[in-house]
């Protein structure tokens, strides 16, 4: 697969390979070992012609007649999805948030390790959080000097995120999940992936809306 | 507004809508009367006639040469989010996800007000988050016969999600904002809006991949 390249993936499509990397996972973990496009698109609740549309973006994977190699399958999505390595993060913010996401050990069965939490207050600056660190956000530029470090998190307010971006990409780190409620500016070599939670919950009431008017 | 019908609008639209609403919220609150579009694209990073375009699918707002009113528009968006009115909701799970969100008042500053949070574990039943009761689990519909609630947000591990959701539509609910991991089986009637961090934390390496490819 690494020969193969794959350029002008539509966003649609990635959105759809972690839910084909979760339902892969599910089918290894009951010892399913093969499984036609048919049977995937029942239990993924997607047609088939999509799922092997999408699957052809990167090579296809599927022999006719035969269906998909589950663990294989599995395998080369996490290579595509870039989760076959570990990626090391840190978490810039120790408030609630920053607190949940460094608590949710799922990150880490899928090989994100978060290596440090940077925090302002004197209060959480020494402590840890299941273990990782909560370090002062001065070490900052000082720590991700000494650490291979793939993805920031940003979990702090939204008047103090930008200059916390500034400073990650400053400092060399080209990927930001952003939490912060705002658009980062940021060059072009950066990526960010942003959650706006209060966004995602305005889609949720938009949709409602649009129900009830139709009932 | 209330007469405009807006059928078939693209869920990218829908996305953006949100994202209007911040831009204009925080025009507002600058003391900013009226926006051209130009002015709102240069701001918001989306070319003028995407925004022209966007609007119209609602009827417009905008006058030629004259821009749009900022706060017509912003109170015009709301209406369409469903945010221009009060939205019930409740928690199911009061671990420590639930916890955060519960703590979360931008929330209810956009008029998305936490009722109550539902748990099993006796540890957490009679305590409160932020003035929002710990209700058992049991008594869920009880609660939901006696209180009018427009949103369930799902916080339960994976296991329990579906059940947690079957609980729900059947006491009415018609929607649901799920963190659990897993693709929920509703009736059609019922909207679901998913968020799920490690998909979007899986996106985001992603693209991390894809640029280390082509650097």
């Amino acid at each position: 697969m690494d020969n193969v390249e794959h350029k002008g993936i539509s966003n649609a499509v990635i959105k759809r390979l972690p839910r084909y990397h979760r339902y892969l996972g599910e089918l290894l973990e009951s010892g399913v070992e093969r499984i036609s496009s048919n049977d995937l698109s029942a239990k993924m609740n997607v047609t088939a012609s999509q799922i092997r549309q999408d699957l052809n973006n990167f090579g296809g994977f599927g022999q006719q007649g035969y269906g998909y190699n589950v663990e294989f399958l599995y395998n080369e999505i996490a290579k595509i999805l870039g989760i076959d390595h570990q990626n090391n993060m840190i978490v810039i913010g120790g408030g609630n948030f920053g607190q949940v996401l460094t608590n949710y050990a799922n990150f880490e069965s899928r090989g994100f390790i978060i290596r440090a939490v940077f925090d302002v207050s004197p209060e959480r600056i020494g402590k840890s959080i299941r273990n990782v660190p909560i370090l002062d956000m001065k070490e900052l530029e000082d720590f991700l000097g000494k650490n291979s470090i793939d993805i920031g998190v940003l979990t702090v307010p939204k008047e103090a995120a930008q200059e916390a971006a500034d400073r990650l990409i400053a400092c060399g780190i080209r990927a930001i999940w952003n939490f912060a409620h705002l658009d980062l500016a940021v060059p072009e070599d950066v990526v960010v992936e942003n959650v706006h939670l209060s966004e995602s919950l305005m889609q949720l009431s938009y949709r409602i809306s649009e129900k009830r008017k139709k009932s």
